[in-house]
């Protein structure tokens, strides 16, 4: 039997809407039958924390940070018309009445259908992001490298 | 004759400034001989939007979210230095005088040169953007197996 | 020996984040044996310029751009979190902290490991930015037809 082709995604981004397309083409594509990874930094380690309050952290600026960058699926916002929440809160709805899914339900569905999840280690070393702060199922921390090593294996990569 | 080799874009972002650059890549594509293929998803619908007054639709969410999110490429907003208008003005004065092609000359170009423009269908359904909310001569909605079976035959794929 | 396998990065972005997530993504894959190459074009110019001060230009709307919109890679701020400044400055305080390298130090780095720095002629033109602008070691000026002519004999294309 012939491999499955790969499908990589980098989710550099946070954002809800962007978190939204990078996991409907991760769902597609392993419905496809694709071998499909996201590899999540920076912002985009917002998407894949527990849904928790902020991590504790010493020192008062990583403090700060976390507070602001709290994360969690179900706190993203948008990258364009985030209006202090009405954006969000409008997709949210349009959403709804679209039977879309969410962007935690997507992500249940991406793990059910064996999408890996991968933060990167770099970015939860400089944001300070502890292992634990991700949702079950999340794999180990990896870097660069990794992620170069299976986009080049890729028929299809993206940076989102 | 060999096959031509494949171009394939998604175009996630309504900004000014990012569809140039996509529609520089895929004119130029196209003129080296390439198969072109641009999907429009989210933002990157507006795009492709008829320049004409906001989508009627019903329910007050909808109609608040068309009228924000007009769309058009004759009224599109920069990625940075948007300033209430200020960055877009700038810059369409410098394309002006650079005689850069505006977004909507780059649009009706890319179709001469037989460049693919495809609304992605999910989106249309969570936005509300009928069908004939486009220009002419854009395909079909197609969804995202669409858009990855094209990938994963393209020589080079974008996110932009 | 086979021919290094090759990495093309087009740096549309010229926030210090995705910045930094180029940067590292570029020195990685040269450490790894591939042949990296960035293409710079609009935001992403400012990466690459001298950190020098503004542009000496003819005409008030080149002079007003070129003052907003300055560059230097000490000069960059976030796609995110920008808050005058506070954002950048709390990274840049992490980025110390965890000694990881400034978006300055990885531009040196990746041009003695090899790294090919290209910046879009049609992006210099439109935005006025003369080739003497850019940091000593960068390449001559080349279109979206250079770059999509590495991008196809690539295995990994990414668009930032």
């Amino acid at each position: 039997m012939a491999e499955p082709e790969k499908l990589t995604i980098v989710m550099f981004s946070g954002d809800m809407d962007k978190a939204l397309a990078g996991f409907i083409l991760a769902t597609t594509g392993a419905s496809m039958g694709m071998d499909v990874t996201i590899f999540f930094t920076f912002w985009g380690l917002n998407i894949i924390k527990r849904n928790e309050g902020p991590i504790k952290s010493k020192g008062i600026i990583r403090k700060m940070f976390n507070i602001i960058n709290r994360g969690g699926a179900k706190r993203l916002s948008l990258s364009k018309f985030n209006f202090l929440g009405l954006g969000p809160w409008m997709i949210s709805k349009l959403m709804k009445e679209t039977h879309t899914p969410t962007v935690d339900e997507l992500i249940k569905m991406a793990q059910e259908m064996g999408v890996t999840l991968v933060p990167c280690s770099t970015s939860c070393g400089l944001l300070g992001v502890p292992e634990d702060a991700f949702r079950d199922g999340v794999m180990s921390l990896a870097g660069a490298a990794y992620f170069l090593n299976e986009a080049r294996q890729s028929k299809v990569t993206l940076f989102i």
